[in-house]
């Protein structure tokens, strides 16, 4: 049985409230059409954040997926141009001198809101119930570690950080290291160390992502445009990786933050104290888990170990189908729009959704 | 003749316009109160940071010196509870439990803008023409970097950085770091690598500024309120350095960012590179100032070297001259309020002016 | 069939020369022992070192395990009594205060060597042909360090170094690093960085090393007293290791790169690039390798990744069954005295001897 | 009337005996012909290391100066080819290809000492009375440390240490750090930490000693070939420092720590506790010294403060009139061989001897 529809008669779940905050970037893109598709996520916010790209090129990325995906009345905003004290570092070699190369960009038909992603993330939480909103930033960590400097009471209000990021046995920027926290240690410092719930999806978890080759055919026979859309993001993914880091087919990092919070039974974690380091010539921005002993009492930071491949891909595959083709006039397909009954689901044919 | 004083027939130069960041505090009560008295200065905001006290404690001090001082018109906000990235680190045995120990304080007759001291720090800025203002922080540097992070233009918008902060070849905190650079060393790193003049008036520099008896006695002459206050301030200033650091007479660092931007002719300063050591084991939070060579035409640094101490001294008596007892009905007496003529200066006769 | 005897009519290889650089140390003694016992390890030397405990301890330890193991005609040396650069910390909570609590230790019968263990490793790789002599450190990396500066010609003399220290996914002093190492990082960075061939035993491997109840009783019955030496040695272990480090049965790390250099086959190794952190706040000493891609052609390092355990274990008790009772008389029993022959050893019925 | 001649009547005091550790190295061969001339000075070693250039044409060059001095009957040793930890870096820039470019060199008539210069320093500190021996490194200090590692008994044993090397205030090879401090900063740290008395004559004191052209006149009139060695030398060292560091006249370091064993009254000092910075990013290899309180009563480290550029001078030279032609059949100039009465000196002409 598919994890994210309800058996009849059940109680639905009120749909988790995120703020997606990200630098598209390939698999934010589908980080991203995961949060809009899927009907357990309630898409609050989206904001930017330097990364893969310049923050002026993720943040036209970002519109353009969200044109692409249909989405509407979420505010999407620009935040830190630069991290914190480093200099600007960008990965042009995994994701084009775009950013987000591969597939033709439409133009935006979103609005950027006028404020600086840094006070939407703090609007937006100190606006909802405490407990309520999960941060689940897919790049570095500049916009949130801003914004819980600058409204330190946001920490005890978000419900969770489920960020995709590090590694505890896995780099990828350096021998130790993963590039979203590489590229701004000090910021993903501060996020790990205040005292909010930090879901770290590493690379650990990630390399498992894989958009293997009946992944990608699954998604193809959609035969929307966002599918069409994502698997040009995949083709031109799985060049970049091959040539770069020598993967036969690409991970797809950044919706599995988006799955463990979907559903967490999608993505095993395991309570453990993990540390940034700042300091270390061969092992800057490594996240340092401590694995000697049972994690304590007040351990307030988790660890992405095995991931179900299938039902993750199934939870991609199956929020794309629900986007359909946003410009042919179909009705908002949230779950939490509650317009989507369980038969229409049932119908689907694409993915894993049988 | 006073320097701050025009001859008869100059053209008056408009005053700077200068957003204090502090911490106080006895030495940044006492930059406040030199800022404020001082005709060619214009306040245009007063912010506090945490830093010789919690945020709470040097934001009330902040605003009772204010209130001594008969300041109106000029917003006060309060900026981060906490460094960056590292831990909080107080100065209790230099300024107290309260963080201004000494004198009695009143009730604040100020209210507290409720902007957060970033966004005061980047409005007034950007309201402002380019060039035209001069932020004169005088504790740690966490404000002004996260500013300079949220609103990156306000970098070549502001006319330059006059801090107080550091020293080449002397130390407080180690043996070669000063307090307001290592309790936020990451902070001060961003702020001296942003292409912005920054002045650094250091330990170098302000372990001139020293209380003297003479100049102590004088202050006491003035007789008024706020005088008075600033003579408190310094009986305990004088202890608690005397203890701490064993000091004869306590240095009085921050007015003498004031001073520099009222009349660089009391401060000397040099164009060196200037940077922050971020790992060192015994050098962290040292400003590194390389003195071999002369320094590069882009260099935008520099650091303040000799002080001339009667003048600066005489700016400070004269300040408290012309703040008089602000309870007592006086009116604004502000050089850029055009309603201090020239003759009235030159009949005040405490302090340095004759 | 038991590997390190040779089925008949195979052409027996030389022993391998091996210079063991130890502290003992609990595992150090095992390590001493199946280096002593097994035939296919010429011992050329032993040399001490301050570790798990002052380098007066450890060496009076090496002298007793020698007296017990009835070794004669191999020189035992000291060396340095603390790391190049940091100060001492050695390893009281699970060796103990004489740094091999638990049995009693007889007199030595053995003199030390009157030179420095630099001198006497440096004398005996050069004494040696070219390729032929193995070191092998069990212990902080000073005495090897410190003999590779004074003299740089043992680099490429040297066969190889296989040391036990590190662990490329597990630490045991920190989160990331391994006692051996981070008691002298500086002489680890050198090791590594030399380029003789470096086998890393580390954690990863030795953590399957543990001294199981059937392990235990296994040495217990061959009923000697080097044999029960070792099973009180065990047991004191096995309460250290349960209380410090909560392990249910003790890891005996030293006797694995012992095993190593007796059998390969015994502990699967991987080419990877190592080198040592020498600034990590959260990962001083740690043995970063790089696993991103293939090893590069001149990589000199590898890690040893699994253990055969049976096979490890045996290869102890065999050693332990033909040192039999050294003060009873026995003639020298190694393989390289040509005085052991097959039918002897097949003959021998403890542990996993046939 | 010159410091080191006795007045008559005066008990003549002992030479202080000491081993010169050096890298010649312009200023090296100066310091060599200092301690050999000077008549208060028993050389009792010349050691020699990796740092203005490779081990072997420092040793080479230090054997030249030896065979031009005319030394005999001092042991000559080559040490470590490498630093501890670091790379090897040499200063070319300065001191030429050969380490010593500009004079010509004579074929050696010294025969290299057969033992490691680590060696000999310990079987020469160790063969003396405890409390005689001074060590004057002007080198990077790896021989000295591997000594002290070696043999940690002659670390009290040894009178003290009076090293050319670091700057409290100045730096050369970075900001704050100086070249033979910074080539190998871990075995400064070792040195500088160990309990004996340290004395630094650093880049504060050493760029005092200008060879201006009154002093390299004074020299030339001398007319013998060390002298015009030295002139040479000088010629050359004008060049560098000029091209390298802007320098008008050469900084001639070495000698001021051979003219501090000589006289301290020559080389004012003030006892501050000195450490050295290993993992600062901008600081690396600084000697850092805390001035902020009176040094505490067991701080076993003082650094150089003022020279007496004339009395220095004179000392120089004063040598090289002693050293007069050494190929020309003249006997051992030594003070301390008692073949040189006061007349003699008296006798001499050049340099500051009247």
């Amino acid at each position: 049985m598919e994890p994210n529809f309800q058996a009849p008669g059940q109680v639905k779940a009120a749909p988790r409230k995120i703020i997606l905050d990200c630098d598209p970037g390939h698999d934010d893109a589908v980080a991203l059409l995961l949060a809009h598709g899927n009907p357990d996520i309630e898409l609050l916010a989206v904001t930017t954040v330097v990364g893969n790209q310049t923050l002026e090129k993720v943040t036209r990325n970002a519109l353009a997926v969200g044109t692409i995906a249909g989405i509407t009345g979420v505010p999407f905003a620009a935040g830190c141009p630069r991290p914190l004290v480093r200099s600007i570092e960008t990965a042009p070699d995994i994701h084009g001198d775009s950013g987000m190369d591969g597939p033709a960009l439409p133009e935006s038909t979103i609005e950027l809101d006028p404020r600086h992603a840094v006070d939407l993330i703090i609007d937006t939480v100190m606006a909802h119930e405490p407990g309520t909103v999960t941060l689940v930033p897919t790049a570095g960590l500049t916009n949130i570690a801003m914004a819980a400097r600058k409204e330190p009471r946001i920490v005890e209000r978000v419900k969770e950080v489920v960020l995709m990021g590090g590694g505890y046995h896995v780099g990828n920027w350096s021998a130790v290291a993963e590039f979203n926290i590489i590229i701004d240690p000090e910021a993903a410092h501060i996020v790990f160390n205040e005292k909010w719930p930090v879901v770290m999806v590493g690379l650990d978890l990630t390399h498992q992502a894989l958009a293997t080759p009946d992944v990608v055919e699954k998604i193809a026979a959609i035969g929307t445009k966002p599918a069409k859309f994502v698997t040009e993001l995949m083709d031109f993914f799985a060049h970049t990786y091959k040539d770069a880091q020598g993967f036969d087919y690409p991970p797809v990092h950044d919706p599995c933050a988006v799955a463990y919070v979907i559903d967490p039974s999608i993505v095993s974690t395991r309570k453990v104290p993990v540390n940034i380091e700042l300091t270390g010539t061969l092992t800057l921005g490594m996240t340092v888990a401590d694995f000697r002993a049972p994690a304590p009492a007040d351990c307030h930071t988790s660890v992405a170990v095995d991931l179900d491949h299938a039902r993750f891909w199934d939870l991609v595959t199956d929020a794309l189908v629900r986007i359909g083709e946003p410009g042919a006039g179909d009705v908002d397909n949230k779950g939490n729009a509650s317009d989507v009954d369980l038969n229409e689901g049932a119908q689907l044919t694409a993915g894993g959704v049988k």
